[in-house]
């Protein structure tokens, strides 16, 4: 009989539903149960006596209330079985119960960025309980670039006694897609606000494109890979972070008032453009972990024409991680956002837990 | 108490003495208890009780006469606790007993590719074991692209459903050198013998050059990228190979002759590379594995400046996957040879089958 484990997902929205899909379709050696689907903040389809959640129909199945996540943790541990919790929501109260399902020995496969990016302490107390005898594992590859192989491997370098010394990365498609197209090798006056608002109409950034011109989301992301490589960083507020927001435009109440007033700055991004361009490189708003200089960073640096930041195409993310046994970067470059490539990602943790704690 | 597994390690050479460096002053959550260490091919530190190899002078250490493979089997699988094989050789006869190991549910961590290579009915037999209840795991990130995260994201994609379009890489650090040396954006009147030379006095060739221009080991290589992709490849010879050794420089009796006579085919490769700047494209030696063309070469090829391929440095290797979910392929860049990024990638996978079977 081929071994099993019990799954329980929180979340169908676009990640969650590509996740879903994909399961459904999963020809694994681990068989995969869902006793538990949320499918919304307030519907969840699951049984008491923990039947199998039908994945073709569980948008039109009877659904119950979704559990409090105490009573969550309840239902799944007296179930008695080896246990996934898959959260594909981005939400900060369901992140902040990760200690208690790991404690309680469930396991947790996410793209949520909220529990891993928030103070140290929560980081630190996360992976401790997973430490424990019978602590639930947490994997969380999707947290940083989606579906593309940085943790995993970052994970691995450090495990095995590799030196991290400097870890650069674009992992912001909306900004990577604004960055390629504003700041070529070739001279050009495209403005910056003319790219914003492409950008906008593409859907790479957010209905208010300062929540992602601030650099905030890209800070947590460099948080992560920072703490994975031993740079204890406090939370994402503790080092400096380079706003794309002119200062004067913070206080604006609407995107669209941003939008407005964003052409008033393009002479300086022009300027900075055109400055590098002399040096004959280009612009790139980039992470850095450098554990020469002690120090994190999000922000716009240079870069020569012929470094793999300055060819990056489209809204790919990118990381190069400099370590003593990689002088010469190792480089991991692809798409890093999009539903598909992030269901990917936890799924494929989900697998990796499953291989490992399915009787 | 701490779980732990049985290692058997065989090999002590370059990759090997590294790998039992690493696995010193490893500090993981599992323990790792060496039963065995074949230090050489005639002389093995082990004991009839099993006590643990001191991995700090192994060399020193009394030996014995190394077990016959079946021996070895039966000392190892009557300790009845779960067992990594470490296979540090790139030996034949090793290989050819994978299965066996396996169908004794012994897990395998091995750069060795001469197992994953060689006929299909061998590759398939072996994973078919593996899959097998008590069956070993089998892990070889290494044989491809040593330490660089490429076999084990190929295979997380395929196992979550994604299909492949396309693989191209440069997988041998000496081609790549060499094209990188030899063809660039810029017009140059390099010699393909002068930079064979080269790369000869900075250790990247085989003592008989040969063997690595002539490119077999680079279709190992993608032979196993290619059969994890899905494409059933039979054998490395049963797809194109364009050789690099001239074909009346085959038949010399030694290295040293070959490169006595390489200069009288420099005008072909000037050509060659003239031609493709003409295009402003560059020349590189990839293999290729083309699901839509239904096709696995290995040869010259030519990129556009632009091209990751195109701005690759020394002797780094680099991967291209491009599929379904990925149609700006994913990229994966890096050092592709050298003991300690091999022995960390074989040390990475003995980690992880640890997770999975240690008790």
């Amino acid at each position: 009989m081929s071994k099993s484990v019990n799954v329980a997902i929180i979340g169908a929205g676009v990640v969650g539903s590509a996740f879903i899909n994909q399961l459904a379709n999963l020809k694994a050696p681990v068989a995969f149960k869902v006793v538990y689907l949320a499918r919304s903040s307030k519907e969840a389809v699951f049984s008491k006596d923990y039947s199998a959640v039908d994945l073709k129909n569980y948008k039109t199945a009877p659904a119950q209330a979704v559990l409090p996540l105490d009573e969550l943790t309840s239902y799944l541990t007296a179930a008695k079985r080896p246990t996934i919790l898959v959260d594909n929501t981005s939400n900060s109260s369901i992140a902040d119960f990760y200690p208690k399902f790991v404690e309680a020995g469930i396991s947790i496969a996410t793209p949520n960025k909220k529990a891993f990016s928030s103070d140290l302490a929560t980081w630190n107390d996360i992976f401790k309980k997973s430490a424990a005898a019978n602590g639930g594992l947490v994997y969380h590859e999707a947290t940083v670039g989606a579906g593309l192989p940085i943790i995993g491997p970052l994970r691995d370098l450090v495990l095995t006694g590799d030196k991290v010394e400097k870890i650069e990365g674009i992992l912001s498609g909306s900004l990577s897609y604004v960055f390629n197209t504003l700041s070529t090798s070739e001279k050009s006056d495209k403005k910056f606000s003319d790219v914003v608002k492409v950008a906008k109409d593409l859907g790479y950034l957010e209905r208010d494109p300062r929540d992602d011109l601030n650099g905030m989301d890209f800070a947590r992301k460099v948080t992560i890979l920072a703490r994975i490589a031993g740079f204890e960083v406090e939370s994402p507020n503790s080092f400096a972070v380079d706003s794309l927001v002119p200062q004067p435009l913070e206080s604006l109440a609407t995107g669209a008032e941003f939008l407005e007033k964003l052409p008033e700055y393009d002479n300086d991004f022009q300027k900075r453009k055109d400055d590098a361009l002399a040096e004959n490189k280009v612009l790139r708003y980039v992470g850095q972990v450098d554990f020469k200089a002690n120090k994190v960073s999000v922000g716009i640096a240079k870069y020569d024409f012929d470094h793999p930041f300055a060819s990056l195409k489209g809204s790919d993310n990118v990381v190069s991680i400099k370590t003593e046994r990689y002088p010469n970067p190792l480089i991991i470059q692809g798409a890093g956002a999009g539903a598909e490539v992030t269901a990917h990602g936890v799924l494929a943790d989900a697998i990796k837990i499953a291989e490992r704690i399915a009787n």
